[in-house]
């Protein structure tokens, strides 16, 4: 850990700043430590439920005279929700806001939930150190309210800043090391994963190939735990030589689809973690000339509008995307101190020419 | 004009509101107004100079007191740069953001220039009453130092609302009707859709079409103006059967050049004013199965990443993204009060296979 007065008297970016008690208000987490109780007993106390003993009372008065503790400023101004701000805040470069179709559906869903409690939506994105430290003086400027925090990598910086400033957070799919911190919504990865490459399973495939997102990022894990299970349940072997990594781009799915070719020539169809790496895949098969889906039946994740597009349209998950974003939102709004509920939300089979058996 | 007081009293969102006097901060054109000196000696009072005379400072510190008049607050932090937010405000439709390659680009030149000092950037959208309502209060509440606004229809509302707030504002294109309120940055439209015709003409082309955008944008209008410039130069007449007009989207680019087909089929060169428009017209060619260039040249104006990936590659007119998106900063920080410089920079040809003679 970085000593805080340190992280304030750099000038300049410092590498990877990491909020240490000193350079953060305290939250309800010091507050509970010091009085030796548990964060929901000090969240009751606040909230001014009376099975607060007395004992624990006196013990969490003393505390928050300890620690400086202060009421999240943030909190009444979400639950009234009008007049409060919140921003949709991405952990990626800002070129990935327009290369990946996912975001303008999940950006407008979210401005209509937001739109429907009076809230205002800014957008922001923090990739970089320098990013980060304006979002974050912008933050604790108490310039807003909330954040809905899309795409955490595992160990973002950013997502250990918002968690140790207090500010109510909710992500977009699982933020791997914060599950008991940050409150999150996504689509049942696994599930969907699972679902998909059933349905490859059920045409009679049995070399099916999986291209994964980056596996520091909840929701690929999760798509590819669901294409395991798939497989384990039909008694098909996991071959390693059947697995190729991208990172979402619809370049690193091509990528990924011409090193399945070399690796298992045999492949007879593909579950692609998202829509832009399925269609790059069907880019890699056309170039190898091998027919989808006569020889190579394909699957994406997401229904983002780039699937029903593609040639042939492709069979993909739809994402909940509206419920996803009302969640997101009314987490945001109704969040209870201390809790951080994980929400996820069945994703649907779409079928399309991409697995239909003749065309 | 609205009375502010119903403005304010109005739960839900009121018809396209207009900021009255009551609704808003007295500005510095309300003191010089009151003192009966102009805003120039206002603001050279303000601003400490020696030489406003006995008389007019005592007029004008009357004005103030009269007024209400307190010094924008938003000026010390813009200077200074650091730790302050400025808003990229696109007073389109969301999915515009998404739709036209521009504003990726514009968004990651203007990061760069805010970067550079130190200055934090938010992104909000404001098409609709209620967003511009939210985009007001967020300003109104100090949350934000200054606004770089993008895609300005004439008698947008949100610019009479910001310029009755105060809030320092620079446009990118001229901000019709608010020229002499509201900084702006262009490109020199006008010359660069000069140029363009020239081209055309330089490759003996007789019957140019021209494909405007919307004519409430001054950016539109000035491109029109441009192409007449070049045809009026070189003797041939205005032929408003070659003149159709678009809405920047690549749809409209090739329902326009449809229109320009039936009206005048002998077009064998079409001037599109922006590269969406452009790619769409290449489009509606191929489908009328007009060979780009040899029967029909096309030249675009933008030169944004899809200029260079049309079949065949598009001659346009480059803008000066990086210049543009640098001059709106500074002209942000370093803006005089009651000043409103338009500024504009040159568009270069940019020859490609669209109007190759041969190719």
């Amino acid at each position: 850990m970085h000593d805080g007065s340190e992280i304030r008297e750099t000038g300049s970016t410092p590498p990877a700043p990491v909020a240490a008690p000193a350079d953060r208000a305290p939250t309800i987490h010091d507050v509970a430590h010091a009085a030796g109780v548990s964060s929901g007993t000090v969240s009751r106390y606040l909230n001014g439920h009376k099975w607060v003993g007395g004992a624990s009372a006196d013990a969490i008065r003393a505390a928050i005279e300890q620690t400086g503790y202060r009421r999240n400023r943030f909190a009444r101004s979400l639950a009234t929700g009008r007049s409060s701000t919140v921003v949709f805040l991405l952990t990626e470069p800002q070129d990935r806001l327009f290369g990946d179709p996912n975001y303008p559906i999940l950006l407008r869903e979210i401005t209509t939930a937001l739109a429907d409690r009076g809230m205002t939506l800014v957008l922001m994105t923090a990739s970089e150190d320098d990013e980060r430290r304006r979002v974050m003086d912008f933050v604790r400027g108490g310039h807003i309210n909330g954040v809905l925090l899309v795409s955490s990598h595992l160990d973002d910086p950013m997502t250990e800043q918002l968690a140790a400033a207090g500010v109510p957070t909710v992500s977009c799919g699982r933020p791997i090391g914060w599950e008991s911190t940050i409150a999150s919504v996504s689509a049942d990865d696994r599930s969907g994963a699972r679902v998909a490459t059933e349905h490859l399973i059920g045409l009679g495939r049995r070399r099916i190939g999986v291209i994964t997102g980056p596996l520091d990022i909840g929701g690929a894990i999760d798509r590819l735990d669901g294409y395991r299970d798939a497989l384990e349940a039909a008694g098909l072997p996991f071959d390693p030589a059947l697995v190729a990594t991208g990172d979402w781009l619809n370049v690193s799915g091509r990528e990924a689809m011409t090193r399945l070719l070399a690796t298992a020539p045999e492949v007879d169809a593909v579950f692609a973690s998202n829509d832009l790496m399925a269609s790059g895949a069907m880019t890699a098969l056309r170039i190898a000339g091998r027919v989808v889906p006569d020889e190579v039946a394909v699957v994406g994740f997401d229904d983002s509008g780039l699937a029903a597009t593609t040639d042939p349209p492709l069979t993909t998950m739809r994402q909940p995307f509206a419920e996803i974003s009302r969640e997101m939102v009314r987490l945001l709004a109704e969040r209870v101190p201390g809790e951080a509920p994980a929400v996820s939300l069945p994703a649907h089979l779409i079928v399309r020419d991409s697995t239909a058996a003749h065309r």
